[in-house]
């Protein structure tokens, strides 16, 4: 593509840098930018630049938050008994839209991957063992993605809290509801008659 | 979605005012953006801010330029007899990259659309009569979208232009290069064999 101008060129390059984003989609954006007002490009550029300098992390879950501890650490109509660990902070909203979890959450910040070169210092694994040693947590589900990572991720966890009396769970790999068994792959299939529930239990929801 | 920082918010309210990002996949920038160092920030906003803040439009052709006259329009290589009108700065860029229109062009900055309240008066149109009143312009090749907009655009460009000894033409409109009959729609089928073209033309690509 040959753009004519060096700042269109420079605001394509930086827009094209995010995830998903082509230099076809860049340009696309670029050009309705350049149509707005000033003050709406810097509406635009200073959110970007207040988010990036003013957010901070909790100080317990490790989720965004825009004070020193987030707004479901610091609700007391929530179980501190029971955390959730997952990955990312996008798992949290996740979940929370489901509105069935009533427990707090501990965001690893990304899972084991050597990879990426991603290793367990990297992640805040030992601020969860820190958590469990306080005493106050009674069981831990593990939420992380069914990949060969997550699962690595997993197997590590496990190692690290066996010395600590916690419950150690992991969320339920099955058949989606509204799925299919005939387009259900073999492994899935495979475990959700393995991990077969009483029928009671599929009763309640 | 329920995203449990203001400031996140903030950010993912601007750029899913972009074209074609929804709040789902502007969280995912933003969290991509979260991530990186503070003067990648400082990059990526400078970028906008300086493209809106330092952009001109070419004074001849309304192209975007780094300077007063734009590349295309000071190159002393380009036929300034022939002027290609064309909607958006984004039609110049794929024209160009086909490598067979060695003229200039002219930026109308969009095409007539009652329905968005665009009327000949917010187009560049006086200035592209006053270019063909300065005599040089002997031809204009009108490439607008085949739209009912584009159509109507280039209907009242004829009408404005017939005062003057200009010959005007419009790009080819038929079935697309690599296209088969069957799956082309009927008014362009149709078009394509009234607008037929001697057999030996087409040999010459």
């Amino acid at each position: 593509m040959n753009i004519p101008s060096k700042l269109i060129d420079n605001a394509v390059e930086q827009i094209s840098s995010l995830p998903g984003i082509g230099k076809k989609t860049a340009l696309r954006l670029v050009l309705d930018l350049l149509k707005r007002k000033p003050e709406d490009i810097e509406r635009f550029t200073s959110a970007l630049t207040d988010m990036h300098n003013n957010i901070r992390f909790c100080k317990t879950c490790h989720n965004v938050s825009d004070s020193e501890h987030c707004t479901i650490c610091s609700s007391p109509y929530r179980d501190e008994s029971l955390v959730c660990v997952v990955s990312d902070i996008r798992d949290v909203m996740a979940i929370e839209a489901t509105e069935q979890f009533s427990g707090k959450y501990h965001v690893l910040g990304g899972i084991i991957s050597p990879m990426e070169g991603i290793g367990p210092s990297d992640l805040t694994i030992e601020e969860l063992i820190e958590r469990v040693k306080e005493g106050n947590v009674k069981e831990i589900i593990l939420a992380l993605n069914a990949t060969m990572e997550g699962e690595t991720t997993c197997f590590y966890l496990y190692r690290k809290l066996a010395p600590y009396e916690v419950k150690l769970s992991s969320i339920a790999r099955g058949v989606a509801v509204g799925g299919e068994l005939e387009y259900t792959d073999e492994v899935t299939l495979g475990r959700s008659i393995t991990l077969r529930t009483p029928y009671e239990i599929s009763l309640k929801r």
